[in-house]
């Protein structure tokens, strides 16, 4: 085996007990991941898992970045053809909303599900899902920058109040979807955006 | 000791068990909580702990249970002098918010937690969170029925969409105050439901 096989395929393994990982931990949580259920799913020694990150928090962080990944990937980067401001904005929730529709069932929206399981635990993991959330609401921010300066909403918008309220029709989107599996949250959810969105 | 006596100290040591099991969730999660350590905490055998409820899912439940009584006495039986509709609704969300805020750090409203923990886990402690909130939704949507009577608001509120966008408000307000520890998440979160519940 060449050298560099080897290193792809150490890549290979690393990406595939990334994916498990995300998986088992959108049910049973970041902190409920066990490296010796995860080592019976993947057919591996525990050593074997563990060794590709050294620690668990070292897993649970290349999780949380993997996570981080397919959100970026799955929202705003859908959203880059849209005409900055609110016809952008109005695109990434679109995509969100649908994205945590498709996960019903899988856990939902894995990021908000890991803010609230480590809010009250300090340390690596929760300041990973802090600037996760946090480039996401400057992301949202800066959006509504945009829209203020088009005119496309009021000069004096407060948009630190618009981000937490777009910020909330999301949470309660991923609520609805994940716990009561309502087939009207994406509908409410698109209106209370559009709403929000749209200069009274 | 007489009988009487033995009952009421069973149910004190059930109730000690339940405020340490309630503690020790807030912050590493209902699934987290671990028979050993709670009988740690309480210098009692572990035979002792389970012995009161039978199960790791009944004192589960006992926690949920605990939990809603204490939301109940906190949120809306504070709101009971306040005329019904829209300002029954607010004094209740401004208890609610007051509730959050007093517990940062300390896990944060126990039931949205819960929600995130269980939302992918059928079994009936996601019964029992769904039974709490669906009966907290049923507290607001009638609220807000009395508010549409009384014209309060306008006579064809969509009563579900706005359960749905006050629940979005106080998921928000919940993640701000317990993960970003953001000092101005109350005055937000009492911003947004006063422009909810204020007619157009």
């Amino acid at each position: 085996m060449s050298p560099r096989k080897s290193v792809a395929e150490t890549a290979a393994t690393r990406s595939r007990i990334i994916d498990s990982a995300l998986t088992l931990a959108s049910t049973e949580g970041l902190e409920g991941l066990t490296i010796g259920r995860l080592a019976t799913d993947l057919e591996m020694s525990k050593a074997g898992v563990i060794g590709h990150f050294g620690s668990k928090e070292a897993l649970q962080l290349a999780v949380v970045a993997a996570a981080v990944e397919m959100f970026r990937l799955r929202v705003p980067a859908r959203a880059v053809g849209a005409r900055p401001g609110t016809e952008r904005l109005t695109r990434a929730f679109d995509e969100w909303i649908d994205y945590m529709a498709e996960g019903e069932g899988h856990g939902g929206c894995f990021l908000s599900s890991v803010a609230s399981e480590f809010d009250g635990r300090p340390g690596p993991v929760r300041d990973a899902v802090l600037d996760a959330l946090a480039s996401w609401s400057a992301y949202v921010a800066a959006e509504l920058g945009t829209a203020v300066e088009a005119r496309e909403l009021p000069p004096r918008t407060d948009v630190g109040q618009l981000v937490f309220e777009l910020n909330g029709v999301a949470l309660a989107a991923n609520q609805s979807i994940q716990l009561h599996r309502d087939p009207q949250a994406p509908t409410r959810a698109r209106r209370a955006i559009a709403r929000l969105l749209i200069a009274p």
